[in-house]
């Protein structure tokens, strides 16, 4: 999998890549991310990707035309299977689309920065507008390194150990139950008998209760589909 | 505002907070952010943090009693108005919530990493848990990172113009409306002539329009509460 971000703050999206999960999948060459500055793709001496909105307002805009010169770019090299907008108002990202995504071959994601791209950019340019959640942040890289981790986590022989991925929260529509280690007990506070009897058909039908309830308590949305 | 991140791998978190807004908050000195490494908190040579889970499955859990002393360490240093725990089936992040946590003094986020934390610490240690969205990360440590800037750019100070976060999408709950910027034609595709008319009430309550046009088509679930 291919994925190529274009940033105005290429450094910010460094050290998440160089570490954990996201660095051992590119160092295995399952995945490959390049950035792309946009400054990269002006045309005029001051490197200008901004300028004030039409009809007045505070904050700035990203211009259209770098944006389109660093995607006709890039599309000109490969095809691409979406390029993504990272935008508050795009579609809430779920564990489904992030099983969905991690199947695509080459994509694009575009951070907005200040105020965001020129509606035209989305007009004409983006295939698909992502949400990381109900909140405003300071640009999309934050939410494109999201949605990096979630998805390259899910391409195969990313994780260690396979399974862990298919126990986590939302895979199976439940939010994960509660986990203990070592030691098992800690100034008194001990763990559930159940989980040191090596009684492993009843560990699992606690899990699942466990899982349950917890969903029920939390989350009773996610019961509801 | 003073920021603890516990972590087992600080690395990944450094460049967000060396570019942009965050950087710049913290240079004017209006938020301190502060990592700690877990490993530093161990008592054995191998550094330990984690270990098998009982009951048996895959993945890691971390350990009770590195986070413990970390906590501890840093509760004795100052008062905490929260120590919050970056999990999946945490409370799901929303603009009120970070506007809520903007206002607090001094907050420590535990980072889970692998599976998750032993449950002993969501128990004893942790009095607030947060998610950023329903979908599985390799660890907190991303979802940290939005967290602190979604609450960061907040403060008053931080952004250059106070009223750019105002204007952001969720502050009033409706979705932001499109903007343009210049030129104002390219490749023949135009901004809408009303935003270079000058006329500003009436760009005002097209804007209005827009914001809930949007908001009813993409999000009308913003639209019932």
């Amino acid at each position: 999998m291919r994925i190529d971000i274009i940033t105005v703050v290429p450094d910010l999206l460094k050290s998440p890549f160089e570490a954990s999960i996201m660095q051992r999948s590119i160092a295995k060459g399952l995945v490959d991310v390049q950035f792309h500055n946009l400054r990269d793709y002006t045309s005029d001496n001051y490197k200008t990707i901004d300028d004030y909105q039409f009809g007045g307002g505070a904050g700035m805009v990203m211009m259209i035309e770098p944006i389109d010169k660093c995607i006709t770019q890039l599309k000109s090299e490969r095809d691409y299977d979406e390029v993504i907008y990272m935008t508050p108002d795009g579609e809430t990202l779920n564990q489904g689309m992030a099983n969905t995504m991690s199947l695509k071959e080459n994509i694009i994601i575009l951070c907005g920065h200040y105020k965001g791209v020129d509606q035209r950019v989305r007009d004409h340019f983006i295939t698909k507008e992502i949400s990381v959640g109900d909140y405003v942040l300071s640009g999309g890289e934050l939410g494109a390194l999201i949605l990096c981790d979630a998805v390259i986590r899910l391409i195969p022989g990313v994780l260690g150990n396979e399974t862990s991925a298919l126990t986590d929260s939302f895979q199976d529509g439940l939010l994960a139950p509660p986990i203990y280690t070592r030691p098992a007990e800690y100034k008194g506070w001990k763990v559930p008998e159940l989980l040191t009897s090596g009684n492993f058909p009843k560990i699992e039908a606690w899990r699942e209760e466990q899982a349950y309830e917890r969903t029920k308590e939390r989350r009773p949305d996610l019961l509801e589909d």
